[in-house]
């Protein structure tokens, strides 16, 4: 697909401070686009200006916070593009404190899709899904057509927040379109942590000379996307309307836990790993083997992931040995 | 069922002075339970002091809102059972304004669980979901395993509060349950506009001597509960360890709206009905027909409707006729 179309376009971005927002946001501006990225660089989450380093003069950061009615409103207006990515993603702090969870999750998404409603209808929104929602699989691999059974209230408002998009497209022709989104990886992951996903404090253990440790028995089966292939996922259906109103999965080649951890110390060239039993709360919220069918997506798009993982952890490590400093 | 299991125990109802809630209330009351009914009062909502007249003495109101954490917090503390009724009802409202919708129906509901977990987790909770999360249905009758595919605001919050529920027994072990309510009708239901159902305008119509409206072509298929059958499939499920993190549909025989309208009349002796197209703001949200597949809750407590419409309608009248006034 010709990405062309974003040139001399206005795109704003929410959660684009953070990992793929940043990602994302320097592409635009590759291509052409103006951009704005909103981030209320919450400490927790993912936003770090050391994500745009090399681009700050050439597209706008918006301090805000997606809780903030009135600003998002207002920045929304006369946008071409919605990047709707700011979230909380951590789904123990989402057990521990739903609050901030409902509030960032559902309620600012409420905010958001209102703002578009009234004050800019024609714009194109591309939300931040998760495979969250599926919870503990019924059959591998998982199709979007699975039923949707979340294990955490992060799930729960991930889900929520999907569905709001979907109704608004439904009742009000708000174009959006949902990619539910597995383990995205490479820089500029919030790597201090696991509330990213488990895979940044394996590359920080690494860089460290500490072992990764896994949970359970090192079998648990995931798919995993180098950050650029869901960047290009993004961009390809926000340029289509053969995207509005739908969800697609996002996906790759599965991987066990243990090869994973196997080909990172291979790639990283040194290292070790060990496997260890559950914590208990992360037990309770666990989903089992995850993979995706992305089918959907490739038959309508031709995206398929073009970074195998090798390749993507190779790149990672090269940027966190370089640049760790600005993720601890 | 023996009922007796309710004789001395500890009862909270939250929306407990609304239609169901006060039905149940003062069934409680009548089998020896020692009840607490918590109503906002809120105008546009279902709750109504009149709806326990007769019972004044004999349980205890406490007004306060679900959006009020600390009341909430502390009333829940030493009780046997929730019943938790306490919900934004109207579809429409939900879209118009959806932030009082999201407040109640999920921020309130993480409020009530939270307290459940920190200070009373033996309680047994009894939440009133809705078919409304299963959209527009893909096979008839409706099975609880249909897929959830909410059409409004309203739809996706409950749907999203009755998920709270199940997690928070299958994280916590809560005890919870969630019955998917239909149509529920009968004496101190919300009559003044259909913000609980559009059968009490219907009634309201009859009663003052005007036109049913029917809107569409009259063909889409409903079930309704009496509200003395909702109650006892509540009576049942909560005295049971059986549906602890369950979900069961409630229904009854199917009928279309037209067949309904004419029973209507004719139980009524008098009125007429008329066919109208929809209104707009109607038809964006609109499931077509609609009616339960209820063997689930048929097999586990050998719950069916003992009220036959024409039944029900019939005392339905009888109470509007004498206390209309309470009601507009």
């Amino acid at each position: 697909m010709d990405l062309n179309g974003f040139t001399g376009r206005k795109v704003i971005i929410t959660g684009g401070l953070g990992f793929i927002g940043s990602t994302l946001a320097m592409k635009l501006v590759d291509l052409g686009a103006r951009v704005v990225v909103v981030d209320s660089l919450i400490p927790e989450y993912g936003g770090n200006l050391f994500n745009v380093k090399g681009y700050e003069g050439r597209l706008k950061v918006n301090i805000a916070d997606v809780r903030d009615e009135f600003s998002m409103s207002h920045l929304i207006r006369g946008e071409d593009f919605l990047f709707n990515l700011a979230g909380q993603t951590s789904h123990i702090d989402s057990m521990e404190n739903p609050y901030p969870d409902l509030d960032i999750n559902c309620r600012s998404q409420l905010f958001i899709l209102e703002a578009c409603r009234k004050y800019n209808p024609a714009i194109k929104v591309i939300y931040a899904g998760t495979r969250q929602v599926y919870g503990k699989p019924d059959m591998l691999p998982v199709r979007e057509d699975h039923p949707i059974r979340p294990v955490d209230v992060n799930g729960i408002h991930k889900m929520a927040g999907e569905w709001y998009h979907r109704l608004y497209y439904q009742v009000y022709g708000i174009r959006s379109c949902s990619l539910r989104l597995t383990n995205t990886y490479g820089p500029r992951m919030r790597v201090k942590d696991a509330r990213q996903t488990f895979l940044g404090i394996w590359i920080k253990a690494l860089i460290e000379g500490k072992p990764i440790d896994i949970w359970g028995d090192g079998l648990q089966i995931r798919d995993f996307n180098y950050v650029d292939d869901a960047v290009s996922a993004m961009l390809k259906v926000a340029l289509s309307d053969k995207a509005d109103g739908e969800v697609y999965n996002l996906g790759s080649e599965p991987v066990s836990l243990k090869g994973l951890a196997e080909l990172m110390v291979r790639v990283f060239k040194g290292g070790e790993y060990r496997i260890l039993p559950f914590p208990g709360k992360r037990k309770a919220i666990d989903i089992g083997d995850y993979y995706a069918d992305f089918h959907k997506i490739g038959e309508d798009f031709q995206w398929k992931p073009e970074i195998g993982l090798e390749e993507g952890l190779a790149r990672t490590f090269d940027f966190y040995r370089r640049h760790i400093e600005h993720y601890l």
